[in-house]
């Protein structure tokens, strides 16, 4: 037994089992609470403490042992609860699940508190399919300082399992916006004198001559079929990657990752 | 029949239809030719002909019609080859099978005649794991004009089917050269002044400070350890894309192609 108040739970049909099941396979519970598996998450949401807040952590009997150190650090309003490993194999969504999971609440963020900032540098992604490329732009979203993802309509969940992992802990480093209405989101852009610059390979004006300085949104579109043509129209600018001529384009997290990292450079890296 | 060659074929132990099986299974076939399935792969293929050589193509009946104008493409001496669609299910290995599926040859690249070359831009996959990111690295070495994707050993084979899938056809664009040991390779290009350049995120050394003009060979490692010590250590010089304090990386195939787009940048994009 490696943590004070750990329960111990037989059952499948145990409430606490069941709220995990369905949050490990859908990637948050009813409540918005974010479900994240493996030790690797749970330290970094533990880390992100207390912005990041952990409510409960499942861990399965056979892993109890080397995850003593980790139940330790808990915080002490959180729930501990130890599983058979058969049990905890059902409720993971992993292959190969490592015997921890967790749910953690994320910070409760907002749009207008976050437009209010100067010099912001924020990453749209509009209709990005794949959850494990947002997870790969969540990263260089984190990394190159932005202050905040938002995800539109009709792309992939940010809470999207995949899309978590893929993220490699960044969920908790960025702020995430989602389900955002285009309409909304570019009025409010607007009024926050915020520029809109689309990423779109068909565009002739290269990345590297513009001037990424200031408060600028950088707008990515879906893998195939690039940027919605109402975004395209509505930016302010849009711009292309330069790439060599007969190739067609980079990976799509790939172009948002070298958007923000142009955007970076031009700042001197001070975000 | 939408092709005046195309045999029919109905015998899952069909001599071709088992090199099929396997080639699509491992990426290639004995002889080295690339299996690739998909309609987008295959007019890649064929578009990217002579340098790359169509030798048959397998279409599923039921989906014949519809790619009558691409086996119309094939090169005189290739041969087609339909079956019925449930052997072309069993045969291909992806989820939703297109119907249609090719052997190819890439020309045969010699890392001498590379390496003779001026102004070159090597990028060099060490110890890489996931053939996604290994795609997506093939798909900016194209894009951004790169002499070269090399792999050393123990790195994941640029023909594994999900790597020539992440590509989107850039394997067709790029000259890849796989399996290279690490002192053999470090020795020659040091014969051929290349300069090495190590992507080590731990490096003090901003990337954006770096000049990456006249010839280098940009070294990328494993995605959680990066780059093996003896590689780091016989560097020309190791760089670190700047990152917000805190952060740990960026993905290993947006980290490669963000040094790529830095090359090509100071290069004026003329590669």
């Amino acid at each position: 037994m490696s943590h004070a108040r750990t329960r111990q739970i037989g059952s499948p049909t145990n409430s606490l089992v069941k709220v995990y099941r369905r949050a490990l396979a859908k990637g948050t519970t009813r409540d918005g609470w974010l479900a994240v598996e493996g030790p690797f998450l749970v330290e970094e949401a533990l880390a992100a403490a207390p912005a990041v807040r952990t409510h409960s952590v499942l861990v399965a009997e056979g892993a109890s042992a080397k995850f003593a150190g980790l139940l330790e650090r808990l915080p002490a309003e959180a729930e501990a609860a130890q599983v058979p490993d058969r049990l905890f194999e059902q409720v993971a969504e992993t292959r190969n699940p490592q015997g921890i999971a967790a749910l953690v609440e994320l910070p409760p963020y907002n749009l207008d508190t976050i437009l209010a900032g100067r010099n912001l540098l924020l990453l749209v992604a509009c209709g990005l399919q794949d959850p494990g490329n947002l997870g790969t732009l969540m990263r260089s979203a984190a990394a190159f300082g932005a202050s905040a993802l938002c995800t539109m309509a009709e792309t992939v969940s940010p809470f999207n399992p995949k899309t978590v992992r893929s993220s490699a802990g960044a969920i908790f480093h960025v702020p995430v916006l989602y389900d955002l209405s285009v309409n909304d989101l570019l009025h409010r852009l607007r009024t926050a004198r915020v520029r809109i610059v689309a990423a779109d390979r068909h565009s002739t004006s290269p990345l590297d001559q513009a001037d990424l300085r200031g408060s600028v949104a950088i707008m990515v579109g879906r893998e195939a079929s690039g940027l919605p043509p109402e975004i395209a129209r509505e930016a302010s600018e849009t711009l292309s990657i330069p790439i060599r001529p007969g190739m067609d384009s980079v990976n799509a997290a790939t172009a948002g990752s070298i958007f923000l990292y142009e955007a970076a450079r031009q700042r001197g890296f001070k975000n």
